[in-house]
């Protein structure tokens, strides 16, 4: 099968970011990466693709060249899609540029700044009916989408309760340490947005609520935390949440639990059964019952779903990590742009990232109005 | 040492607490039980004493008999403390009859149905002098003295985030059961006072935060959960804590959280470490660090605290259970009441009874008013 | 119910041992203790009977004298059965002369220094028909007893593996000091036998493989471990077991496992299924199978066995400790005290002792021989 | 920085071992597959070419044609090393022609059938200079790097004890079905080499031994298992080991331990300190100590050795799996191949292979001459 011909945007140097996509786009052996731009500056951006050992010919000076020298390529060679791995400001222009000329595109989060932007490329995307895929990484291992299955099975009966949270520690010495904390970009509002828990954190717990239990998050009332009077941005919270049906949840973030790497964990109990999942054991899946034994399942085998199972290379007991979710995201979208009629799991569009910039504003409305319910657009 | 005179009310028949609290009396070797009422049943009463082994003189056919006729002895032979383990509306009247005639008193919690009559307990102690222990179990455990004391001597730095959660599972197949929750007496408003879960368990969650962190909860804002129109009682809840120094947290209770058997789990944040403490793993504490390995702390080794260590009786490696937990408690109150001055931290005590009524109270409050602030008495 | 008059030999002052088996005999209220011999001293004798809030009119001098004037008590008032937690060489003189007088005996580990003497008590229990009980501690907790009762039933099917340890780390100070190894009791084979690790703990180990599996082990082959030259006592070794019917498995015990506390630990695995448990987490058994996802089973859940819902006093998710786990044994001992016709699983026996001490002494024969097989008495 | 240029023989079709090393190239950007022989079939070859995305021309009908045709091809253009997938009797001449021809190989596991064939490969190593990389995945996992340096760094003291692990149940299903023991492969002596269980996965944990512990096993005594009398081949065993400075050690491998899916693992005790790692964990390494709390070391902090350093891509908390671990003994040989002078840890390399039949050679030897010590080369 042909690969896909793929393009990259950012991701140079020492980007970590970067090398998950280019791994990523290579473990299912579905695309080909022909070009890109890597860095604004020029030595940086070609020196980088040498140093991937990449062909130099289709690395272009910047953004809008790249946009004009593919489009004079014939079809059949022009890159297809492109990542963009570029700071959070730069991802409304580009995907939309990328979308009026014809290009797929596969989209770092947040896909945004602002939920009106956000918006402005969900239109985009149903009117030209290319592929969008957002990169929540997370929903690409083997159980989350069990979990998702599971739920939609019924296995779990009805849904009663949903708790999620995601807990970092990496701005502790940023936040306490004044200098620090008024010159770092993501405690920026002008750069970085209106949230920083939220938006870089928060989005990944509200989108994994939604992507396993299927429900949609209808209202919200959050209480967020900035700990000093000169900090804009909040950088932990606790959000309470209801479901579109009224099942209601807790979402809490934060990137002041000292010691915490990338906990990001989520239980959703049912009237059946109850699901337990955290990110740092993420071959993990805890299946929970009143009256039976706790069950331990794990990827590969007979007993998970085919949604699972697809994002699945290995035999039982051999680690995947985050490479390969990732690589689960990637080839969802591969399957996408050949027409190959994905299920809605295989990889999250356009339409997670209008709701993700949609909590991110509610949140942050819900607290500065005094702790009150907001509801969410559905 | 001579021991101490126990009597006990309630807790006869298959009461499981009375098994608990019988060994809690014993394991320490400061208590003797040389009387009671263990039963509002002469036949069971007196049939439940046999069982034991215990002499069935001083058994009485109730409540007000025992008050009579150990007051008749000789101060040298009277019951010197009565555990009450009686249904919750009679925990008032006992405890209050019994400090009025100088006895000690060791209460099961809740320690009274409203904040109204703990108020009035709680003067009642003040002006006798007597000691008022109340059976918070889990602050037993050398590991959580091992937080309290941990949190004091500053290894945390400022705390800067406290996350608490009480789940259960077990009121599934009453809650779903439109007969069964209309008949069961802790749904019942008339009996079981104005709370359920927050009642029962939430309650346990909120001494732990005081008792761990040594900081009081200014105020809360709750949403609690009922599931049902025909349900007059919480069964579930989420509540923001704001402390007495402005630090916020969360307090997360459920008995709808499926599967889950006894799931009280604290977490404590602070800018230089990190604790955390799950009650269904009582030997283990994390100590976490941004920039050191996780640590793991078990009861008995010298790297302890006193207080800690003066609840262990075994050495490392030999898991202690409920029973320590519950002996420690009584530990503490046996040096109270041989004025040995025991540690703040030794028993919790009927200020901490006060303090879990105004908790309940307000947490209602918050979520009937509609999810505001209330601000708890300091 | 009457309670079983106690007598304890021994476990006075700080004896961990004597706590242990006091706070056991009162938790089932099945026992009252009478008297005994705490201390070979008086006034640590008197003085300890004292402290623990014992009466002392029947705390005598020596084992002698208690043994002649028990004797002239009225049969309805005598010592029932004592307990010897003294140290080891005394264990098989006292528990001689005491079923030689009549009285039931709860002997601690081990039964005795030589094989030759626990045949001789074997022999003499058999006479007699006592109630001999030995505290193989760990055999009483209840997921142990789980794991009998699956093996029994024939949940695994036929057993084709199995592997035991026993980990611990305390000889480190002891034994790479020159001057503690050459003085340290436990390393001086007049004193204690001649095994160290082995007696001591690989007996555990050995125990645990027979009562779990229901099969008796047929032959050994050691590889012990001595660490110095001057050094008499392995502190460690590694054993290929046969079992009676040809399974094979392997034993595995250490002193100088640096940082392990007390790791004990078992996996049995059947063509069906396999099991796993671990001391330090007593209540968590591991049901593993090939095609169908790990079970966690924990105790006082209705699907366990009979025998494990017989060790369990309180609900799930409460933990239960060591304290729980040598109450049952004690609890198994006053069963058949009463003639209540225990299971063969609920307490260990003079059987259990004798096959202790063949174990033991097979094991360094079969070190010293230069590594061959031994068989064991069947 | 040009890629090396990379030819892959066998691991065609639905081959995981094709996919893993296929990743492993790419994850740091050293390789470029520039053709191979993945099938002895040629429209399966060349079919399996186009799916993965390759250009065809150098896709070969068979080993002597690549070896043929690339010696053509001028030096810059020509394969300089191929990955050996195939089945295990074609590893030794594969190998064997690719170094007299001047390739660099790298070579799953077992590196050949015999000892014998495995010092011919040594010797040719040696004469040639070439790199010959030895795909014993799991020592490029951070964690076990992490170990190897600890241990390196005098950070356990002096080692005292070692057991390793590497239990599985896979096998089962073939086992005890008389028909199917008697037709795979695996279990054919005259194809699968003398031994199933350790030459399959024994052999990986003699090497994690002697990987992390920079220690060489003199001497082993064996005992197997073979469950049936018509099976030929051990699946199942336990090895006492002798370290070359008289260390003693346990090791344990098994393909009927039912529902032990790849339970690699190993514990080394120094008199300073204990280490712990288990594979299905990978990113956990408990450091034990006998007076400081447990510590539980993960990839990517700073207080890491260097060694493991380099082989982490992302920030604490992002699980990395195995394809992670095969990457990082991809880079290693790159930089051998690139003469960049990696560290001796870095990827295994023929004489680790060579050891490796040494070691199953051995025990078979051990336990067919009735459990003895059996000397290995030193």
């Amino acid at each position: 099968m042909q690969k896909i011909r793929l393009g990259i945007l950012g991701g140079g140097g020492d980007s970590l970011i970067g090398v998950l996509h280019r791994v990523a786009s290579f473990i299912n052996d579905n695309y080909e990466i022909v070009g890109g731009v890597f860095n604004p500056d020029w030595e940086q951006n070609i020196g980088f693709a040498k140093q991937i050992g990449l062909p130099t010919n289709r690395i272009y000076k910047d953004f809008d060249t790249l946009i004009a020298e593919e489009l004079k390529l014939p079809e059949a060679e022009r890159i297809q899609v492109c990542s963009i791995l570029t700071p959070n400001f730069l991802h409304f222009p580009m995907a939309k540029k990328l979308m009026e000329n014809g290009f797929h595109v596969i989209c770092e989060k947040p896909m945004t700044n602002t939920y009106e932007e956000a918006k402005i490329l969900g239109a985009l995307q149903a009117e030209k009916g290319l592929v969008f895929g957002l990169t929540h990484t997370y929903t690409g291992y083997p159980m989350v989408r069990q979990m998702r299955e599971m739920v939609k099975s019924g296995a779990l009966g009805n849904i009663q309760k949903i708790d999620v949270r995601y807990y970092q520690g990496w701005i502790n010495p940023i936040i306490h340490d004044k200098e620090k904390r008024s010159s770092t970009w993501r405690l920026d509002a002008s750069k970085a947005g209106i949230s920083c828990c939220m938006g870089d954190i928060g989005t990944h717990a509200f989108n994994m609520v939604e992507y396993t239990t299927g429900l949609r998050i209808a209202a919200l009332l959050a209480d967020l935390n900035y700990l000093y009077e000169d900090n804009q941005m909040d950088i932990d919270g606790n959000i309470f949440l209801k479901m579109e049906n009224g099942v209601k949840g807790i979402l809490r973030a934060s990137q002041i639990a000292t010691g915490e790497e990338n906990g990001l964990a989520i239980a959703i109990y049912g009237d059946k059964k109850g699901l337990r999942w955290e990110q740092e054991s993420p071959n993990v899946l805890k299946v929970l019952s009143d009256h039976e034994p706790l069950q331990i399942y794990t990827p590969g085998h007979a007993y998970n779903s085919e949604l699972s199972l697809g994002g699945t290379k290995l035999p039982p007991g051999h680690p995947e990590g985050i490479f390969d979710s990732m690589a689960n995201i990637y080839l969802g979208v591969a399957r996408a742009i050949r027409n190959q009629h994905p299920d809605s799991g295989e990889y999250p569009t356009v339409v997670d990232g209008m709701r993700g910039l949609n909590f991110i504003e509610s949140a942050v409305a819900s607290h500065k109005a005094g702790n009150v319910w907001v509801a969410l657009d559905q």
